[in-house]
């Protein structure tokens, strides 16, 4: 258990009273874990941790499914007696109410759209294909998963491209400044060469990710 | 291009004079595109349509790539000149201010869990076993879509559990109404028996789906 500095985001009401107790459920290898932490630490929020270790099944016993998970993964959020699995709902929870929402209608929402993006195009490629390849060790791939290698590494660099495009003529995501989106994206994005992506291949994302390292209250992921 | 006819969930604020034209790029056998025209019906906006055949490529045009989504990919809400992919955050957009998004801060975040879960495990293999077998075809299938038909199978079966264990001793995803949670995990659902999944199987999505479909404005996917 440890809690995170002060950050310096500014928060547009002061909410820290009216929540419970934060515990983030973890596994300090994840970059959807990471997220939570890095909003938590932007926000200037203590965020107490509990560790799990996902490669020896800590997260499928029978007691994490009945009290911390049905869906059997982490990140959950823990909020007083009230348990928020989704890495990116978590998010959206610790940053209401501040500078991490845009307050604009269209840009909040186009930041969930990259949220959801980041779930659905990125994770699924650039986050597996790191587990695999940096966690599990590729001889130790079952056939199955080898037979997808060639099919993430394709959609993990045409989402990394994606990005990239995006990212050439804007510093943030969304509007002009950080937001959930770009906490989301970094979060894989900063470690995808352990997934064997070459982040040489993109210059936008890589002055974006010098610039999300140089935020106020920023932590390195482990 | 149609319009929808008003739905009666309450908006707890009048936006519809707010908001530019909206405009809704789909293809109409998407769950992910039925996903935002249930939304406006239920909130009784007017929502014009600009269908594309996916079967076609119609959604990867250098015209389609360069003016409504450079990821190729339908549904695309437009409002006004701006465009907005990925269907839950387009949901999100409609609904703010609406009933089906909840007043509770938790009850939101909690919201939002079930949408991104849905997309990270029910739509990729609930939506994309009915892809590919109701819509291409299983004796058209590459060898590849072919080697995953079973781990997807196990994967939506497993989605499909978790939300009717869920359901066991509640009307609604979150809370006690209706929100997007309600409607992302609807449209997949209500046809997965397309995809091969036996809906017999999950009383409580049985009788949710059928809740769902007694919803005030109500509109049938097609």
């Amino acid at each position: 258990m440890r809690g995170w500095k002060a950050g310096t985001i500014s928060a547009r009401s002061c909410w820290r009273s009216q929540v419970d107790r934060l515990t983030l459920h973890e596994d300090p290898r994840s970059g959807n874990c990471y997220k939570i932490k890095l909003t938590a630490a932007l926000l200037g929020l203590p965020l107490e941790v509990r560790q799990y270790d996902i490669m020896k099944g800590e997260t499928r016993t029978p007691e994490f499914l009945a009290q911390v998970n049905s869906n059997g993964r982490i990140p959950v959020l823990q909020i007083g007696d009230s348990f928020l699995p989704e890495s990116n709902a978590a998010c959206w929870f610790l940053a209401e109410g501040s500078d991490l929402i845009p307050g604009d209608r269209f840009q909040r929402a186009d930041m969930l759209r990259w949220m959801f993006f980041e779930q659905y195009n990125h994770e699924p490629n650039v986050a597996t294909l790191r587990f695999w390849l940096h966690f599990i060790g590729e001889p130790n791939l079952s056939d199955q998963q080898r037979a997808q290698l060639i099919a993430k590494r394709i959609a993990g660099c045409d989402a990394l491209t994606l990005m990239d495009r995006h990212l050439a003529d804007r510093d943030w995501f969304v509007g002009t400044g950080a937001s959930l989106a770009d906490i989301a994206l970094y979060a894989y994005t900063h470690v995808a060469e352990e997934g064997g992506f070459g982040l040489g291949d993109y210059p936008a994302i890589g002055r974006w990710l010098e610039r999300v390292s140089t935020l106020p209250g920023y932590v390195p992921m482990s």
